[in-house]
């Protein structure tokens, strides 16, 4: 089980530093992670010395029965005529005034432009990862969970192995794995599942499609499953016996290798995402990487902290972020590597079996 | 192949009659209408004369390649600055002083706040559903899509029958789902399969766990096939032949079929929930349905038009949505029964085979 009550404890903390008497949470991955709330709608308003966790009558059994550091509460229409009448209810007049923080990011324009017109009491105070940052360090019980998603994730793949082979298209292939995903007992994929064959793995993100794989063909897999809540986030280049290793297979390898051993509390985000790109630029293929080196990931498959040359982030212990170099020749071919670490007091630790 | 001059010029037409000089798309299933952009993200700006895309560099190659009705462009670090370069090139002076729309329930309170410091040429205006009204009409090859889409995924709920038997737990037979939606060719699911056991079916969102089917149970799933970028979306209540049919089921069956009949142009979308609420209340289960009738899909799982008692508009030939009343007892057993269908010249069409 979570520590859901540490969790509130250091949020409520957070407001404080911040100068807030209240938050808004309507960003999912944040209810559940305060509120074990896993509905796909919910809005929770926290006044500080209370939360109001507001559910329509889909989910008002399920925040009863598991919802923890808050009351819930049916809304009769909609979300946003219930908070009105919940803070005119609460701050009937002027004064005294309250600051309440909203997630700047995940509130649209729409509802900001509307909420101006509600109590006079309220300031409406727009915050920047108030949650999120509480989220970049896991605990221990998190990891567990995560540990978890990876095993169940490479199990499938080990599975998926055993049934493909050239002819088959990928979207055929890509439901090999769900199928696997699911068997192993996760709940569902991460995101849509990615199976390029041949030139298409030189797409960064070629989601399956009805291309048949060729005997000759490397095959890019990039997947995850959710297990727990959590989720994993994988990339394996599976090549068959017939096929020779290219080469910017091991200059890939060489690079997520220099990124992992960069790996320690204190060192800065942006020297990982160095350590791994400087090895793909000192073989001439800079231009063929464009993206970033790695994202944390937990209940969101991109969470904080980003590994990308402008994050100067100093890494921390409990930090879970992947390390996914990569090098696509347009229309020819492409190599990522994909795994993910949790960085411990003395340096880092795989969650998933290294693609060595 | 889809009508994208059409539904431009439409557009144009559109942002020409609410008096703006260009719009901002963020929303994918817009840029994905507009565009043939099917990235996870992006950001179109239309300066009337023209549109440019901006995209990273995951989806330049795929942009340049399919893209229409717009020039995409790479950005060098954010979305965010290269839209205010854009416009600062654009727009250097504080005039001509032009108004550029934006989606209102889209934009970030983030966002919306930084754009208010650039360009002083620019007044931004929030808009709401000004593509989404556009999409609520479907074209012919939208409907051949939509129809393809349902023949696929009833074609894999055939399959997934003859492979489920009581003992199974609701996660495997999930599975079972979603890998004949991939053998059928689906490029994935719509949503997170709902595979609800016994009492789980009483909650309306009871997506899939590791409960054990008991053979004496009803089964409600939920489902969803995205075929050719558009989406299925069906409930079946499965009974076993050992099962007792339970009597909600006909009540429901009969709810669903007086919304269909009811189905036709110029009837308030408030008056087709009606038709179906008004069986369930007559056989005194009011209490136990309490989300609205239906909704629109496509692209999205959720579009318009709302089938609620709350949303008077009027129908027109060319829409299509859901229909799908439902008794929930708690903790007991739920039944909901879903199918999809347009309406026509003259009343309305299946999608769907019905239930019935």
């Amino acid at each position: 089980m979570h520590d859901f009550r540490g969790r509130y404890g250091r949020f409520l903390t957070e407001l404080e530093d911040r100068g807030l008497d209240g938050f808004l949470v309507q960003h999912g991955p944040n209810l559940t992670y305060l509120f074990n709330f896993t509905g796909s709608a919910g809005l929770a308003c926290c006044l500080g010395d209370e939360t109001i966790l507001l559910v329509d009558s889909r989910y008002l059994e399920q925040a009863r029965a598991t919802a923890v550091n808050c009351t819930p509460q049916l809304i009769r229409s909609s979300f946003e005529q219930a908070l009105e009448e919940l803070l005119n209810h609460r701050f009937p007049g002027k004064s005294p005034r309250k600051r309440l923080g909203l997630e700047a990011t995940r509130v649209s324009c729409d509802l900001w432009l509307r909420i101006q017109n509600w109590s006079a009491a309220v300031e409406w105070v727009p915050e920047h990862d108030l949650i999120e940052s509480l989220r970049i360090i896991k605990e221990p019980s998190e990891i567990e969970a995560l540990i978890r998603a990876f095993e169940l994730a490479q199990s499938a793949y080990a599975g998926f192995l055993d049934q493909i082979s050239p002819g088959m298209t990928e979207v055929r292939m890509a439901g090999i794995l769900e199928m696997e995903m699911r068997k192993a007992g996760g709940e569902g994929v991460a995101f849509d599942t990615i199976v390029a064959s041949g030139p298409r793995s030189s797409l960064p993100h070629g989601v399956a499609t009805g291309r048949i794989w060729g005997a000759q063909e490397i095959l890019l897999i990039d997947f995850g499953i959710r297990s727990g809540g959590y989720l994993s986030d994988l990339t394996r280049v599976h090549l068959s016996r017939e096929v020779k290793k290219p080469e910017i297979f091991d200059m890939v390898s060489e690079a997520q290798h220099a990124a992992l051993d960069s790996i320690r509390p204190g060192v800065l985000s942006s020297d990982v995402d160095r350590a791994a790109r400087g090895v793909i630029e000192r073989y001439g293929h800079g231009d063929h990487f464009q993206h970033s080196v790695g994202h944390g990931l937990g209940l969101e498959i991109h969470e904080l902290p980003r590994i990308s040359p402008s994050r100067t982030r100093p890494l921390e212990a409990g930090m879970v972020f992947t390390v996914e170099p990569g090098i696509y020749l347009r229309e020819r071919m492409g190599v990522r590597i994909e795994d993910v670490v949790v960085v411990t007091d003395t340096g880092n630790r795989l969650l998933s079996d290294p693609a060595r």
